[in-house]
């Protein structure tokens, strides 16, 4: 933990437990990766995956956000998963429940020969088994694909859980309701492809959703 | 659009349709906002809102980062909506469908006299109606918030949707399945408060989920 991640105001809402931050990583698909470009804030969506005690990240060797990040710019990474949303009995005091990583590193250029391993951790993540039913990765796709490794090093994590606060009077209607919505994600109905054929079966790795 | 908002790469993944825009900044409510701070790439999550031809974000006068981007920082918003994950016949034209936007510019802090109507509009996006079941923001609270607006002017959006690619004959077994698995977002059901007296109605602005 350094300066930057250690969390001030809410010392409460930070904790480094790697249990929580596996788990919060491992249950997302989504970060969002911020660089300094010419002394300016870039911010970009990409899918990521944990692999042990980093995270990895993929794109086209051509896309000009991972180039630079390989060039050896320093680099945030944030994982956030929406948990539900507070009501208490004032606007103040509602909140969302969430948890949130924020990984900051310099990246590291996952060398060639372990490019195959990383991207198949990366698939793994996304849809696990797939790599089984489909052809393997060609020479070409592997040099046209770049692939960073973050370490889990310098990394903050904020939570929030629970009920609203209502320990403070602060002249709240106590005959108000007050609780939590929670957020509910999970994958709808598989829509086959124009050029499967009809009565295709499922496969495994999608059925696993 | 600038340079830094105009996609090279993949030209055809950007859109610059305002009712898109809009629709996807409506129908979330996190944000992903990077800074720089002495060089450094900083990013959190917050949540947002559209308020016209802007976003609204806010938090305590005495939150560092929102005081750094007060204080004239240029940043950057980004909001993305996973929508499914696209399952080609190989790893390499796998993707994901999603709708993202990022917003570079330099906030401007809302002044006293229009900070409590921009919480309302805060307040509404998130938990619609909830402004009228309880007590009115008190002064107090409006001093201890600051909100920040960033205008709708540098914009790039980029979306992906619809089926894998299948144009192209890379060696594909062309009986597997190939497909989209869609994400699902929802609510689930709420959940009172621990001081919520036991048969309070559930209210319109939770019943609205």
């Amino acid at each position: 933990m350094t300066d930057r991640t250690r969390v001030g105001r809410l010392a409460d809402q930070q904790i480094v437990d790697r249990a929580a931050l596996y788990a919060l990583l491992d249950g997302q698909i989504l970060a969002h990766v911020a660089l300094v470009v010419e002394g300016n804030p870039l911010i970009i969506p990409l899918a990521f995956a944990r692999d042990g005690d980093s995270v990895l990240i993929h794109g086209s060797t051509g896309g000009g956000l991972l180039r630079l990040a390989a060039a050896g710019s320093g680099l945030g990474l944030s994982v956030t998963a929406l948990d539900g949303l507070v009501y208490a009995r004032s606007l103040f005091d509602s909140s969302m429940n969430y948890r949130s990583v924020v990984i900051y590193g310099v990246p590291t250029v996952v060398p060639p020969k372990e490019k195959e391993r990383a991207l198949l951790v990366l698939s793994e993540r996304l849809m696990p088994g797939r790599s089984e039913e489909v052809r393997p990765m060609t020479r070409r796709e592997l040099a046209a694909t770049i692939v960073l490794c973050i370490p889990l090093t310098e990394v903050s994590m904020k939570t929030r859980s629970g009920a609203p606060s209502e320990a403070v009077d602060d002249g709240e209607n106590h005959a108000v309701w007050a609780g939590v919505v929670p957020v509910v994600t999970g994958w709808g109905a598989p829509s086959a492809s124009p050029l499967t054929a009809h009565g295709t079966e499922v496969p495994a790795s999608v059925r696993r959703h």
